[in-house]
């Protein structure tokens, strides 16, 4: 091969709006050029008990096991069902959103019986609705979306734990999207399980998930321990209940890894773990209450700014993320065109939309690093300018002033 | 939490002398300190096809679907075996290590009907053995470790795809130690299917798996076919076979999203991919021929050295890594006491062992970034101090000029 044709590295510089992955902070970036230590290093091991404490305090939980699973969100997801169901296992589903379907996707893999309820996209549950549904079904889990980025949706949780704990229900939510932007109480809302992702508002790139785990989800888990040939004792016993069908994603063995016994299974992902350790720590010294504050004002200035320019936007704003605005492609617009336009002229990035809402809506992210006023001065300019240029016509500047003027106001 | 408490991160200087992790190339962490790009953005598809013609020529193949699993080696291994094994199928696994049992573990966790054959730590298969086992046993795949890290062996794997072609058995290696620094051939030797890490001789940190499928692997997975709820289209059409137990390791879930379809799956792990470009872009930079004599050049020097000082070897010399090497632990010496004395004093990190060989042998690594001749002097000679201070008397400095004839006579 003619490897004079692989230049080094060099991304176009992009300003990334849309759902995420968004850019990360540069310090993030920074923390992950570290050299690497050995994976028993004191310091390393000393790093995987930090971790563990930043995460603890940024799910606001007291559970020892929280860590990373070294993957995308998606793995993060999929660790805690596969650790979790076993075949057989009523769950069920609220779905809302692509999200969900994925939820339903990955426990129809464990093998659960899977028993979903339906909201309109655009729409989220209220606790009656899911009560309901409980005491009809009664599942094992309960396995809920928090923020589903497809319809931008947040779905309200203060409530479930409640309604879980009545009915023997563990409870799980996907906070992939929602995490560090809008509040997640795991503890106070009776949360057994939560997972979450880098690429949206903790501002690092996506490659590991934190997850967090109650001591009644660790106890189902520890049931089902195995530990592997090769490296087992005469001390190690396996549990009493049905091994979990994945060694990598089996949370056991990621326990044993983290805890004090630090036995051997994956080699953590240094980098990934050097970059997760800085993205809580920004958001601690910001304070985790700021950040969601932040998330918010961005989003809602916007909101305001998408509004004044005349677009409309989708779905229910009292149950909106406050990092991701779904806005209706206006008619007679390609969006696909627009989407070129501001990345080709403008470097910018938005996102377009899953399912039902493909061609019709675009998703404009305001999360992370990117939760920052001149970002969203930026994208409202340009996109006030792209729409004017092929034909859909705005009051130019509009956008921005209304944008400004949300800024201006203080209002939080 | 009190943040003031956790400081930006700033791990010690290590020289990494292990097994791996190793030291990464600073060309690598710089690659990987770029910004971000969103995951469909022409820049970043065309890296993922970058990434996908690179590792061709690493693996030194043409089948089309050679690309990155979001996860550290063993999640490329599981990914292999999950979308390979259906429930109940036999397979055969040679033994000669830890690696060879973490298959058997993983293709249980798969429900596969597991046989083994065992080879004594230290030794590897004949080819004759190999196919009386198979003859034996009939199976559908034959999993195979090429370098087992835990006894440093090599498994010659040059006749076992013909043997496999006879008797319709797919063929599986874990390269995962030993790619880039010993010889592979992945079409020349008829493997189904390879999956390696990044931590090893390929210089990078750990956190994503290259992965080689042949066409007849991957006709094998796509027969298992699903595409999620949420964005499967009419158009979609589910397999003949019975489906995957994972979402996230659903290799035909994860070629949709490499291939022309780009359909949605996991969002990429952008840091990872850009650290995997890098390494793959270096070595072939350097030849890969080249690389693999570097790595022998030292791993030699390495043994050189270490004879010279008196120690013993472990396992047979004939059938070693390149990139690593036994070394019993002198009589009466607590290798954890030399292990802390290096690292403490020397800032320089040498291997412990698993199962039988714990407390008996340390692992002494070449490989990498770390293949050089810096890294193999100062290895010796501090080892030669530690030991010399803690009462092993070895012939002080006979162990450095040892490794430097090695050098010295040009001998590859």
């Amino acid at each position: 091969m003619d490897i004079s044709k692989y230049p080094q590295i060099n991304p176009p510089p992009r300003l990334l709006m849309g759902p995420g992955p968004i850019n990360a902070d540069p310090r993030v970036l920074r923390a992950m050029s570290s050299q690497l230590i050995g994976q028993y290093d004191p310091a390393m091991t000393g790093y995987m008990n930090e971790v563990m404490a930043l995460y603890r305090a940024l799910f606001r939980t007291e559970n020892k096991w929280t860590m990373l699973v070294d993957g995308t969100s998606r793995a993060g997801i999929e660790a805690i069902l596969l650790s979790a169901i076993r075949p057989g296992d009523k769950v069920l589903v609220p779905v809302f959103g692509r999200f969900g379907h994925l939820l339903c996707e990955i426990a129809r893999r464990c093998r659960a019986e899977v028993h979903t309820i339906e909201a309109p996209w655009g729409e989220v549950f209220t606790p009656d609705r899911i009560e309901d549904a409980i005491k009809a079904v009664r599942p094992r889990l309960l396995l809920t979306v928090q923020g589903d980025t497809s319809t931008t949706m947040l779905q309200p949780l203060e409530n479930l734990g409640t309604i879980c704990r009545q009915y023997g229900v563990l409870f799980y939510t996907d906070a992939t999207a929602s995490f560090g932007g809008n509040p997640l109480e795991t503890d106070a809302w009776g949360l057994d399980a939560v997972s979450a992702g880098m690429q949206k508002c903790l501002g690092g790139p996506s490659g590991t998930s934190p997850v967090t785990l109650s001591p009644e989800m660790a106890a189902v888990i520890r049931k089902r321990q195995c530990v592997e040939e090769g490296i087992r004792t005469a001390a190690h016993q396996d549990g009493d209940d049905e091994m979990i069908y994945s060694n990598y994603f089996d949370l056991g063995m990621i326990m044993d890894y983290w805890g004090p016994e630090r036995l051997n299974h994956h080699t953590e992902a240094t980098t990934a773990l050097f970059g997760a350790r800085e993205c809580a720590r920004l958001i601690l010294q910001e304070g985790l209450d700021n950040s969601i504050a932040r998330h918010r004002l961005h989003g809602d200035a916007m909101l305001a700014g998408i509004q004044g320019m005349g677009l409309e936007t989708f779905g229910n704003l009292n149950h909106k993320m406050h990092n991701v605005l779904g806005v209706v492609i206006p008619s007679g617009i390609n969006g696909e065109q627009v989407r070129t336009l501001m990345l080709e002229d403008f470097a910018i990035e938005i996102g377009t939309s899953f399912g039902p809402l493909a061609g019709k809506v675009w998703r404009i992210g305001t999360m992370g690093y990117n939760a920052r006023k001149d970002c969203v001065l930026q994208t409202l300019t340009a996109l006030d300018a792209v729409l004017n240029r092929i034909g859909s016509k705005t009051v130019q500047g509009a956008a921005m002033q209304a944008a400004w003027n949300h800024y201006a106001s203080g209002s939080l």
